[in-house]
């Protein structure tokens, strides 16, 4: 019954269009694969893109907001989880998603998340430009941290993750 | 599109058959209502009765789970939200809850549900056989705590409680 | 090193002038005793009465703040954490402390605590007019919730929890 | 009242010799300036030497456990704040902390508290032979990010950032 939960990470507000673009591919993709995609539940940036693009792909969108305020949520987003935790509720994404996509430009949230996620032993694809930290985060992650080189590759690389995964 | 969220709370190990029996009365109401159901997810007491009615009725259920082990989830949730929390996802629990019902016996992790919802101003509904702590309880939550005597009362407070709020 | 923590807990804006006073008293002999006092924080109702209760006695105060704003902080407390956790932060408040006194009324907040705290197991004493209340939570707390008539009661049976606490 | 708090984030069983000699000065300058030092709480590591460094020359340790388990706590802590949270308790040492001080090597646990600083707009000084990290970091920080070259430095850029941030 239960359902395999693919977090998508990124930027808010500052999100790059490229960002966008490319998370709500991501969202159209996992939503495709019968994965249901986790975000940082906010109508804005990548979360709000890749919620979209799953929206509209007919899956199902769970949104994990910081603050109180469930009004903060991306319209496209289905069931909205509030928790009141600030960036606390980093540590909740990361730890309810089987693999960890971080799209976009590696600013302090997204960072945060992708190093709770290595931190918590959790699969990581990273899709971004920023090649610098790329290699850093490749190096802390010892090999559990991917590159992608765009959406499709990325969900290839989360498919392959929740293979080796399930085979242990 | 956001689904209202409906919170069953109740005692994991130490459920009473009969809190067990109501809780998935209430499960079942509750999808049948269109509503998610939202638990503290483990497999056992009101928290997997309660899932188990709402998933052979149909409906989605939303396991917030205190620890870091996705496998202590009841098999009939959904989607899996692992906090690692420990009882501080209580609070995510209720504040992710449109409204929240406690069913049966008011045991320490189920109070504190109650009083957190009462705190973060949340309509409750409770549906227990403690005629003196819910007596105290009605008094703490000065008109926002209500008692049901069945699952089907419990489900028309929460859906007055929802209409309340809409309409606001 | 590591010091003995006693947890007081109570009302913030709606305390009572007695409420006020006790916790006032709570705060001297806890400093009396040599032991770190915690609070929630903020400069308001008990937990302010108690920080400058124990401030005045020459004692340590660490304040453990819902929001994420210091200035909150009752200006008696010497060491604020500030969580940005929301109500979650009561769960803290409750695990670090060797005994948890409640004191006043029973409201939300403090039910949270009281709750939270004989969910983890933690010696609670409680110093209450609430008679209905009291009676309701000795219950659910089996042997482990004690109830004092005055600080001074309060203290002594911290002492013996304590004393009990570390022959096992 | 109020005291000035410093955290010390670094690793804690895969720490360097290196990292800790540096932490356990970094804990004794610390404790020379009058400020509390507050770390991740447990006995190993960064952690525990920078609390041996603060005791040692008379200060005052504050540390904040991930789990529910106070044994784990460096014997060199005065209080111990127990959360529960797992790693979701890297934002409570972020935000309880007036500047943040990584040492040594940037693995997953400290990055994850260098990113959350940044994110909450907390002033950050590390201290580190990471290169590559340390210039990755230094542009997601925008000037709030600063690199100390020994424990001395850390502390001098630490006292700056308090200066600057008093008189705003």
């Amino acid at each position: 019954m239960r359902r395999t939960v693919i977090g998508v990470m990124g930027a808010g507000e500052n999100a790059t269009p490229r960002a966008v673009v490319r998370a709500r591919q991501l969202g159209a993709l996992i939503a495709a694969e019968g994965w249901v995609l986790l975000t940082g539940g906010r109508g804005t940036g990548v979360m709000d893109a890749a919620s979209r693009g799953a929206r509209d792909a007919g899956g199902l969108v769970v949104g994990v907001l910081p603050g109180t305020d469930g009004a903060e949520a991306s319209e496209a987003v289905d069931v909205v989880l509030v928790t009141g935790l600030g960036s606390a509720r980093n540590n909740v994404n990361v730890l309810s998603s089987d693999v960890v996509i971080a799209c976009g430009s590696l600013e302090a949230g997204t960072l945060s998340e992708v190093a709770l996620a290595l931190k918590a032993g959790k699969p990581v694809v990273v899709l971004t430009e920023d090649d610098e930290g790329l290699s850093f985060l490749q190096r802390t992650g010892r090999g559990r941290l991917r590159a992608a080189g765009d959406p499709e590759e990325a969900v290839a690389l989360a498919r392959s993750a929740l293979a080796q995964s399930s085979s242990r």
